[in-house]
């Protein structure tokens, strides 16, 4: 149904000391759409940075970048790469030893814009030492930093900023280096699609179709910034743009992760964990929809089957809604009915909803999952 | 930037018992897209109902709908008409006794399936007063409750739907009713996206460019509604299509309403407030970026003039991206910088932070909105 994906260029992302690739992730070509956050944390504090890349692994975070400024940063650097259950990315603003630094570390991938380092051969020197290691490089362009001269001849637009990304292109594949992913983040919805689209024919017309990572940058607070990255983001995942994203909020970073996995679950591009459709709740409902809706959530987080759950305030819509759900449960006075596949299973006292919902949820998993273990995992 | 609108009629609100038509508004043609949400209350409790119509309006919310159940709701429905700050439209499900009820006591709009009503005579005599009051009618087709002879034959499918709406369309015509808007609803993002693309298509090809009225239909909780609403919704905007939303969440209804008014903004379709950019905060924030983000948001609650913000946590991209705003604000050790349009206006110890970013946002707003007053005004 959704747009044709866009043909990319794949890249494996691996933290250098891991032997096997189990920990491993590819990145673009028919692989599925990776979910990145960043830490918040103080790199150089690298107890404290491990915990968060854990609580965001635990979250559905598949790759995790660290800010590397200093020399203090590049030596926890060490540690994190060493102990994280996913691939590592450094963030490098423009020192080339940092960059230098983060390559020795063993981190799966730079977000580097070779230009910002300015003399070439430090420039050389970091790249020949990524290609080397087989360290992939992100190009990542933002329009609140664009090259002085292009933002003053093209001003904040999708052009500037597809030509600024070329311009590092070229310096990395001058240096025989290609294992590239690009980003182009504004904080505007509409610039950001525009953009990416306008990289998308750029990089078809020159047949080097690298593989793009999506983001809309400071998108805002968690609501405003969940809408305008379900917006943008979604807008060009359906078009079949988008190997990898990122959902930017000032928040909590586990807080990006299910806003990512949603963008993706409401594609269909991904599956994780339950869908659950609850009804906006009317002068009909006759049960707290909301506090019915909180429980399936809280039920909902003890399994990672995609299980189709539809929550119901009355009868009105609640059969035919439940039709389209493995499991409805819909309320009623003091007591609810629960639906498989909109047949009604039978109707319960209130106080033996959630319980019979519960069973009925374990019923699914064990016919249409089999191998589901209830347990999560890692690695 | 964004694709042209589609051509659609036009079709006015208002309540009936208002002299003026100050309190009316336009669905459709070339208006304002319009927010809607819905009561959660029982509609006989008028009191109760009439507050959250005016939480409702108060948060932005430009028409509002109230089921109408029985004959106990209708007569609060009469209360709620006269009082409402805005049009209010009645929800009636099959009996067209509600209907009339609801007509005479004088709403903006009914929601109506006509073919629901079954019985002929009580359709025509619905629709007949319907033209007298010069009351328009939204049809509302949700995929749980198509015709089941549709389900049958064609299966949980955007052709469905639009079959389904079109029966009622044509009853409608039949009897002289053209004041029409439509619905398609299902819960799952891309079956909702093609009804409404082939529903344009159909109505273009029919010549009868009625309103669309946008949602999904049940989509869930707060977090994953507003994500499904803005990804769905805000692709069809995208696309032109669409004259009127609202955003179901299984929440408290006044919530929608920032999820509306934040889809309307991102597209740069209509203008409310403050748009705060916030950087996600990273390991090189010197400064609490979500602290300080909460704080321009309670600032921001005060305003109704469109002003941009950029909340940045450190001086990197601090000075870029402020200059794509009014002001902006970058954190430093124990201090801040204040920005205006790019250029530095100071530098301020960190108790005196807010304290100057308010100043600098009043002379911007007495600047640019010279007209703007600092209250806010229902009507």
């Amino acid at each position: 149904m959704i747009r044709l994906r866009r043909e990319s260029k794949p890249v494996f992302l691996k933290n250098k000391n891991d032997e096997s690739d189990a920990k491993g992730i590819w990145i673009g070509g028919d692989h599925p759409v990776v979910v990145q956050s960043m830490t918040t944390t103080d790199t150089a504090d690298y107890e404290k940075t491990l915990t968060q890349v854990y609580e965001l692994a635990m979250e559905g975070c598949e790759v995790v970048r660290c800010t590397v400024q200093d020399a203090r940063d590049a030596a926890g650097l060490l540690h994190i790469v060493k102990r994280s259950p996913v691939p590592i990315v450094a963030d490098i603003h423009f020192d080339h030893r940092m960059a230098l630094a983060a390559i020795q570390a063993g981190v799966a991938k730079l977000r580097l814009n070779p230009g910002n380092i300015r003399d070439y051969a430090k420039t050389k020197e970091v790249v020949e030492l990524a290609i080397q290691r087989g360290t992939p490089i992100r190009i990542g362009v933002n329009m609140g930093s664009l090259a002085p001269d292009l933002e003053k001849t093209m001003g904040h637009t999708p052009e500037a900023m597809v030509e600024s990304a070329m311009r590092h292109v070229q310096i990395l594949e001058d240096l025989g280096h290609t294992d590239i992913i690009i980003s182009l983040k504004a904080h505007d919805v509409l610039t950001t699609v525009f953009a990416y689209r306008l990289m998308d024919k750029r990089l078809a017309e020159r047949e080097t179709p690298y593989a793009l990572h999506l983001g809309i940058t400071e998108a805002g607070m968690l609501r405003d910034g969940t809408i305008k990255s379900s917006l943008g983001l979604g807008l060009l995942l359906f078009e079949g743009i988008g190997d990898t994203l990122r959902v930017s909020l000032a928040a909590d970073p586990v807080e990006e992760i299910p806003v990512c996995w949603g963008i993706l679950k409401a594609l269909g591009l991904r599956e994780k964990g339950f869908e659950i459709t609850a009804c906006p709740s009317c002068g009909r409902a006759e049960i707290d929809v909301l506090e019915l809706g909180r429980s399936v959530e809280a039920i909902a987080k003890e399994y990672t089957a995609p299980v189709k759950v539809a929550v119901m305030g009355c009868v009105v819509n609640g059969p035919g809604e439940s039709k389209m759900a493995d499991v409805g449960v819909a309320g009623g006075k003091g007591k609810g009915a629960i639906y498989r596949k909109g047949e009604l299973v039978g109707t319960f006292p209130e106080e033996r909803l959630l319980g019979a919902l519960r069973l009925e949820i374990e019923k699914v998993i064990a016919e249409q999952y089999p191998d589901y273990k209830h347990e999560i995992q890692l690695t």
